[in-house]
């Protein structure tokens, strides 16, 4: 079940980074290039970090064919289609919520402490969105949009708080995941915002 | 012989580097850690994901002294003489031709699939390229430019299709390199391109 | 001590970060990030390119807490004071020369020659300004300010150099971190530089 959901975090990331870069013009294969990055860079991350060798898409090509086929998929319906205008926002949430809670996963069944899985869980989810913002020269959003880390953060702490009294209960990953994709969703639709650093400087 | 292609890819990558970083005006030193960042970055995060400890330049220091002194010897040398207008682009290709076909044979030598192994040779291929456009502040040319990955991705495919069938013939290995090299200067002497995104949104 | 050393750089490069990412106005969240990439990229690229698992920070707590408080009280303190002019280039330099040093350390006890030793110790100290200055979409001033990555390698050429002829002398710590500083800080206050790559092209 945990790899389909993986599955599906790739899906959608590779769907938000296609729509990234397009808004870049790049070419096809630049276009693909960035979504797998997004796609699978915090999962590569958090694997180099954790020592898990080799890297998750290395022994199990679906990841790939997944990932590009996503984007191949939607580089072809963009010329027919207009694009909705927060798909590209909406499938970033679905992916930051997936990711965390996978990446936070991974860690804890490593053996490694709740505090520092929720931010492992954190890093795999924030990091494929800042990847793609850079490759395509921009201060990634991540950074100064609405609640973002924060709502990855969140879902985290509940998915390892909850993880360590009730291990093994698997209605734990959806309610995290949940808790991620909502307060990033409301964030999105109501403009929720945190205290923006004070630029006296 | 890898080894001394391995090398003369370092070689070019390295006076990639510099030229780069030199057009936006930075020190010598400034301008070495670009041109290591490109000539070593894809081979880092090959080995990275692929598992290899220590990463391949740590045991064997004559990459970052050939990688330094091509850097400093390019410093020099734009002294004194106008570098011909399209040597940047032309000491790229040269090494995107050798080290997508470096990395997807290392890939091949663990016993990774021939399609994984060929997405890691263009990996290796284009990452030091990225990293290098990322540290001058662009969006990497790779992504837009012309035939670029794509070129990288022929030659992968190749050298993983010819060498599943008549592995050890190192003849294979020329002819994968020749494969990149002839697209990527094509298409920089045509202009060749790939369809961009539609940017209707 | 080292240990002591290693956390005092933590906490100066997270002070660093989170004011230069308060400089493009951030929100809370996307400054803690910024901080953490900043004071723990560098170790864990040294940490990754040596092969050391799982990365420093896993395993200690210390590092994070150590962090993101700092980066909080920043984020907190800078809406009463208004930060002195040169705290963010002093921050990095302190940053720097610790790491730089302490990057060098870790590698020479895993029986690394001097030379790639010293350069370990420079990519440990600039990586972290560097992703800095990347997610706050800039050119890294490292590579082109005044001396910087020169001020690295001197402190990591003494340290390796003196390491190699007496081993276990602590005081060869204090002495590298000082060089490193006292040119980074003169470089800042009288404005040293390197010659800049001519730009002919």
């Amino acid at each position: 079940m945990i790899y389909w959901l993986d599955l599906f975090g790739v899906l959608v990331f590779a769907v938000a980074g296609s729509l990234s870069a397009g808004k870049k013009r790049m070419d096809l294969f630049g276009v693909i290039v960035v979504a797998l990055a997004t796609a699978l860079g915090g999962g590569t991350l958090r694997d180099l970090v954790l020592g898990c060798y080799p890297v998750f898409w290395v022994s199990d090509p679906t990841y790939l064919l997944v990932g590009s086929g996503a984007s191949l998929l939607t580089f072809i319906l963009a010329r027919f289609l207009k694009p909705p205008g927060k798909l590209l926002q909406t499938a970033d949430a679905f992916g930051l919520a997936i990711f965390t809670v996978i990446g936070a996963q991974k860690a804890m069944g490593l053996g490694i402490s709740p505090a520092i899985s929720a931010i492992m869980g954190v890093m795999t989810g924030v990091a494929g969105g800042m990847i793609r913002d850079v490759l395509s020269g921009e201060i990634p959003l991540i950074l100064r949009a609405e609640i973002y880390a924060t709502a990855s953060l969140c879902g985290a702490a509940v998915f390892t708080g909850l993880s360590f009294y009730l291990p093994g209960n698997s209605g734990i990953i959806f309610l995290s995941v949940a808790v991620t994709l909502f307060l990033r969703l409301a964030a999105i639709h109501w403009k929720f915002s945190l205290p923006v650093f004070p630029s006296k400087e």
